[in-house]
């Protein structure tokens, strides 16, 4: 069993990212070293999931998974806890490798998504596409598996895992659903803001803020009406949040955020930016929307009239005034909330660079 | 939570059955009542599962694991047993609606498969067939998760569950990977019996019948050399059950089997059926074979081709007479194995219901 490396200072978000890698690649190295029957098989598995991890990541949820617990006490983060934040990274993985296989998406991280490849590694098979999308979808499996399997050792005390597990099943199957939610509202660009912002609930703010933060905080001894605080500072933050991925989406520049800027438009992905667009715009407006919004084969002078659109609206800096307006009602709570000077620091800290990042 | 109904005789397999889907079926509505905020998109997936379960499956993995058990110990099989039993079979759920995706299957059960199924829910989507695979998917992503979260209960004794994690987990990567295997070596008949074999090592023997009973010999407190004697019935009667199900899958019944016999033809399923036909194959009854198998609209008529060239050969009566050798092999095992009676009459049993069943 690997032991996690204790960084020097648990909230360093450097350390915290450099110390679940290593117990991920550690976990790798046991699950291969438990079936050498089944190598070389097994290795292209786990050698595509050390390339996804190693292509970078911000590491949120991990992030906000240790910043719960120093809310909550001074004491140095247990195995637990590590395990823990490693594990909502795995799944963070999973997610994405189906995510990308849903959405048809060629680029990740900078680099071709998982069932790229995979179906790269089948060149010369007379179906690589469809054999990469199969492999992918088998190594979401296993990384889904897997981010349980974390959490299976002798060694971790089971009366705290007893909390942890219905918090990582109601993350799990919220992510899913709100995943579903994200797929059935794809396609044509509507006015409904109410239907953007319950995907945004579930897919994101519950999803990467709220309940790795509660994690953490509930394996720290959190009170109740501490992760009543928790939760007022991560709703409006992962609302923030996923509003900034949307223009990202739209807007961002593909050498940093490492995906394309064409494919949420492609897909037609129903977002809060798109509805609001639609709900303010002309009816010219409106029908070179619905012309563009949603194509397959959609070209990068066709994206520019539809960001011509989302900013002639006033979408664009609407949603801009929503992030910031978000921000400050996450920080708001802060003021009079009942955590630990330290992890309100990083709290405060993380409000500010994930709404204003760039990547 | 829901306790387990406790059969009147553990080893009815009509009242394992029954027992494994109540305890599923309660386990399901536990997951809508803890989530009302995601109904009804919830429902969609749960009532799905609740379809599947109820069109009919053989059980055959609860029906192991419990056999394990009784095959050590005539104490009651508690409910971590049962649960244990559930786990499979909604591990096996989530694999078949991926494998259906993964093979285009169109049939399952007798009844439209879940991608199938979730596509004409999603009739008049301008993408219905699209999302009809991408809301299996996410089907699948649940019910896997859900077949960990079965053994995630506070009232379940976990140093019974510490023994049993690994063998999940090998049971899991092990299943994976064998699909992986399949899918890697689909499309072109080949004369290659070694990995045919390989592929049924995997994904069949030590799936459905060696680790179910080595899931319920552990948790009854098994020796190393009960289990040992477990893995000599196992090994070969999980090679005649595959055997028997690539033969059903070629000449079964669809009325039957509830399953396509066209779609494992064209696939180009790499079995040993159609290796060891290959080997033997005249010239001409290889370019009959090479023409047809692996062709994704090979119709009847073809099919028929293919069918009388498995049986030219003589690979079909050959396959017959591994089956029969294979299952004999599995029951003298028994006559010398340290197991309890009652288990070992079920074991006996099994042995032949499965070599020789139609469906």
């Amino acid at each position: 069993m690997t032991s996690p490396p204790s960084p020097a200072t648990p909230l360093d978000p450097a350390a915290v990212g450099d110390t679940v890698e290593q117990l991920l690649y550690g976990f790798l190295d046991e699950q291969e070293h438990a079936a050498p029957d089944l190598l070389p098989e097994l290795a292209l598995f786990t050698g595509q999931l050390r390339d996804f991890l190693a292509a970078g990541g911000k590491r949120i949820r991990p992030l906000m998974c240790i910043t719960g617990w120093a809310a909550i006490t001074d004491q140095t983060p247990p195995p637990v806890l590590w395990r823990t934040a490693a594990s909502l990274e795995l799944f963070h993985a999973f997610a994405l490798i189906h995510d990308d296989i849903m959405d048809h998406s060629d680029t990740r991280r900078g680099r071709p998504t998982a069932h790229r490849a995979l179906a790269a590694h089948h060149h010369g098979h007379t179906t690589a596409d469809r054999m990469g999308v199969n492999a992918a979808i088998l190594l979401g499996d296993l990384a889904l598996g897997w981010s349980y399997e974390l959490l299976h050792t002798p060694d971790l005390p089971p009366p705290e895992l007893a909390h942890v597990w219905p918090l990582l099943n109601a993350l799990r199957t919220e992510t899913l659903v709100g995943q579903y939610l994200d797929l059935a509202t794809t396609g044509h660009p509507t006015a409904d803001t109410d239907t953007a912002w319950r995907i945004i609930r579930y897919k994101t703010a519950k999803y990467t803020i709220e309940r790795p933060l509660h994690l953490g905080a509930t394996l720290a001894g959190a009170t109740r009406s501490q992760l009543d605080a928790l939760s007022a500072y991560a709703l409006p933050l992962g609302e923030a949040f996923q509003l900034r991925d949307d223009l990202l989406g739209v807007y961002g520049e593909p050498d940093q955020t490492g995906k394309s800027r064409l494919d949420d438009l492609r897909e037609g992905k129903h977002t809060v930016l798109v509805a609001t667009a639609m709900a303010q715009a002309t009816m010219p407006q409106q029908r070179a929307l619905c012309r563009r919004f949603g194509h397959p084969r959609l070209d990068e002078a066709n994206a520019e009239v539809i960001r011509d659109v989302l900013t002639g609206t006033g979408a664009r800096e609407a949603t801009e005034q929503m992030i910031t307006a978000k921000r400050d009602q996450a920080l708001t709570t802060l003021e009079t909330a009942d955590l630990l000077p330290g992890g309100t620091h990083w709290l405060r800290h993380f409000a500010h660079t994930i709404t204003s990042r760039t990547a």
